[in-house]
């Protein structure tokens, strides 16, 4: 039996040799019950493996369960629901259009992977009894919890996105009715029912305190706190971290994504996104990349009308299409230089911001230079770059910014309003991107690309699909996680521990 | 002896089990011989250790001898060069300004200790032999080569650090004259004589290939190849990383600051910032904090009169003071959307650019309006721009960036000239700021704060004074350099590897 608790740290590996006698054995240990984590178990189960499964909470979900459960799916000619909405997603398109939201280091192995098999992916989920049905909402909607499939969840049709691929409704909502949908906790719930029909071990209320490493840094198990205490468990092939990202662990925030200091506590998490999945890996060798990397959104709409106001920043000056994703257009709100934005808006197009956003009426006019006076503005600032928008915008035009012209109408019909959007007025929720560098079979990488043998990540412990907050689109998380979850289940099942040590 | 070179992994440590014997052994083991190498290895060998140092280079320098030697200094009442010309540096003045400096997670231990010490080590460094004149040089200048000593160079007087910190120059500059004063290669050239009047046991062309840890991370000495073998080399008390940045490692680059791949070759590297300092530190459990974090510039002055011209967008919108460090600008230039940045300037103002600068003339006219149209800029967008500036640039204000008055005219003497400024156009060297987590005393810390035992980093190896791109300030990496490196030189010697074991 292991020591102290306080003996143990995610970043310290236990060394093999501290421990005298193994506690449990299995063949494949998983380190969370969210998405990724579910269908790690699942698959590496399927496999044949002996799986045990740990969980810090007193259940499955994890974060992924707040959210609408949006998979972002495609290619193949299209999903079932693209196919009978008159969508035939090109594998190319699809390809080309998550390499290019990937941003600069986007991962073209994991992407190639992901567009080439998503629709078998799609069938899969069916397969695992998640239901959806084959409808389409066109236009500007988010987790509209009608229980209808297909959305535009991302910058698709939005500039840049839409010159370098064919524009296409990607975002998968399963069947699920309510608030958000419920489409993640139904999500999780069907993996779980097949994983625990699966016979996976699963033991819940239990915290994974470290890794168990030998001298080589090869993970032989981890330490676990059961029933208040540290025991020592035995992974044969492999253990896989889907222990989730870490938006709630405040020093790790400050050295690796200060930006959401500014955010306050809006993060997304269902309580456990404390990076200790990462810590561990970093304990053996292995590279956290990509750190600085979240998502945030801004929830400009619903309303859908508020897509065709204009975002002005203290100087009174638009910069960005405000009709690309709503996380793309907060990735932007971050970089101005002080402390408003607001967007504008005028009577054609007002209606009541959502409570959930947050967003408040700044000031109303019958004018845009009163607005401009009433925000304290610069005067010439804001009016002329109404001026400038409204004489483009007649002709159906964003020169400037390249909004789509389904999106653009001149600002011309009094009163006129400005909404306050900046950071501690509206809601900007966040989760990290950023995390252990893999493999797409999630094996965990050092800085130099080698293997640290036996150990596996998947979701949003490692920096997968979705590693760029400009180009997020809503569902490329929960599909990162299902999808290579999935890869790293089967790759730790089949590891032979004698043909991959150091 | 140790096996073949390519057994070895800066990114895996060497299991202590596999050195059959020691081929050499020493307290004290410094790896890299820049101005933090040789400040680590002066001050260990004046605290009494056995001190060896390995050298990947022929000879000491590395990327500090191709700086300008400015060192980041004052406080304290000032230094003999700040009281000579007037300018009573408080200490609260400084540590505030390099706080703020510092971003969002400056790292306050550190900025107390150097604020506080800063003066001792003006005096040390002048103990050194290293000279400085007491002279100033007042206005924008940079690398002037001259010989004087002090000049801005920073943001102390540019809006926002101006209103936090009352404005100081705190560039020091050694007494060397020439084409970038050649003092960063002077400044290393006094710490190493003093290195070896000390009798440091010097290896130059000798690549350390990884470390040598036990089987609890602890650091015991590294792997060293010297003339061609791959040696065993053990440090009794500590090994201390003080091998650069990643600037010229393409695959970190990628993995943890993408930006610089948009900056071209331009790497300020002396050609061995392959990050195998930080590499090493990975390897046994060191957390790499803030690597997205870099240095750039974009060298608008000389001539110091485009001070007072204005950089605008591809959209015609100003974005920043331009009175700011040019470290600063160009973070925000990073930030704009679209390719191109220009610098607008008037007759009375403009002077053929540098050389250095790569920054050419993209348009000339006798109007604003003209110029609009030759760059190809929506009409209305620059000269709105101009006229907002040029309305309040008449009475010396700049509500909009708060640029400094000394540095406002209007933009009214034709003819009219545009500068292209952008990326891939203008010159934007680079080096990185990110490295490894450490106390102030150099011990390397896992991302739970936790020592890793026999380990200590200094300089562009570790994140340290200079954290954030929008804040460096010249001369705050080579005062980092010298006056951490000097702490982790006296910590390691000092180490009692029996009280720090794990």
């Amino acid at each position: 039996m292991a020591e102290n608790d306080s003996d143990y740290n995610p970043s310290r590996a236990c060394p093999l040799s501290e421990v005298s006698s193994w506690d449990l054995e299995t063949d494949v240990i998983v380190v969370g019950y969210g998405a990724s984590g579910a269908s790690a178990a699942l698959e590496a189960a399927v496999e044949g493996a002996e799986v045990t499964l740990f969980e810090v909470a007193s259940g499955s979900g994890g974060t992924s369960a707040m959210a609408g459960g949006d998979i972002y799916l495609g290619g193949n000619g299209g999903t079932p629901a693209q196919r009978e909405n008159g969508f035939e997603d090109d594998t190319e398109d699809f390809y080309r259009y998550m390499l290019m939201a990937g941003g600069a280091d986007a991962d073209e192995a994991r992407v190639r992977l992901y567009a080439d098999h998503a629709l078998e992916h799609y069938v899969w989920l069916k397969e695992q009894g998640i239901p959806y049905r084959n409808s389409y909402l066109p236009g500007k909607v988010q987790a509209p919890g009608t229980g209808d499939c297909l959305i535009w969840s991302g910058n698709e049709d939005a500039w840049p996105y839409n010159e370098t691929a064919k524009p296409c409704p990607r975002g998968h909502l399963p069947e699920a009715i309510g608030e958000l949908g419920g489409g993640g906790r139904m999500l999780v719930d069907k993996l779980a029912a097949r994983v625990e029909a699966l016979g996976v071990d699963i033991h819940c209320d239990a915290r994974v305190l470290c890794l168990v490493a030998d001298e080589a840094q090869q993970v032989q198990g981890v330490v676990v706190r059961l029933e208040g205490q540290p025991r020592f468990a035995r992974a044969r092939r492999g253990v896989i971290l889907c222990a989730g990202g870490f938006a709630l662990n405040e020093e790790m925030v400050k050295k690796y994504a200060p930006v959401i200091s500014r955010l306050g506590d809006d993060g997304l998490s269902a309580g456990h996104d404390d990076g200790s999945g990462i810590r561990m890996g970093q304990s053996v060798g292995g590279a956290a990349i990509h750190m600085d990397e979240i998502f945030t959104t801004l929830p400009i709409y619903p309303p859908a009308s508020h897509v065709k106001g204009i975002l002005i920043n203290e100087q009174g000056q638009r910069f960005v299409n405000e009709d690309a994703y709503p996380g793309r257009v907060a990735i932007h709100c971050l970089r101005q230089v002080g402390d408003h934005i607001y967007m504008l808006v005028d009577d054609s197009i007002f209606e009541q911001p959502s409570e959930f956003s947050r967003i408040e009426i700044a000031a109303v006019g019958e004018s845009w230079s009163e607005i401009e006076s009433e925000l304290g503005l610069l005067e010439g600032t804001l009016t002329s770059t109404i001026s400038l928008f409204n004489r483009h915008a007649a002709e159906g035009k964003d020169p400037l910014f390249h909004k789509n012209p389904n999106y653009i109408k001149p600002l011309i019909d009094p009163p006129f309003a400005a909404l306050a959007c900046h950071i501690g007025q509206a809601f900007y929720p966040y989760f990290t991107l950023g995390g252990l560098s893999t493999r797409p079979t999630g094996e965990v990488l050092t800085v130099d690309a080698e293997v640290v043998p036996g150990l596996y990540a998947a979701g949003r412990t490692c920096s997968g699909l979705p590693r760029s907050g400009e180009g997020y689109s809503s569902g490329m998380s929960l599909g990162d996680c299902t999808f290579f979850g999935r890869y790293a289940g089967r790759a730790a099942a089949r590891r032979d521990p004698a043909s991959t040590a150091r």
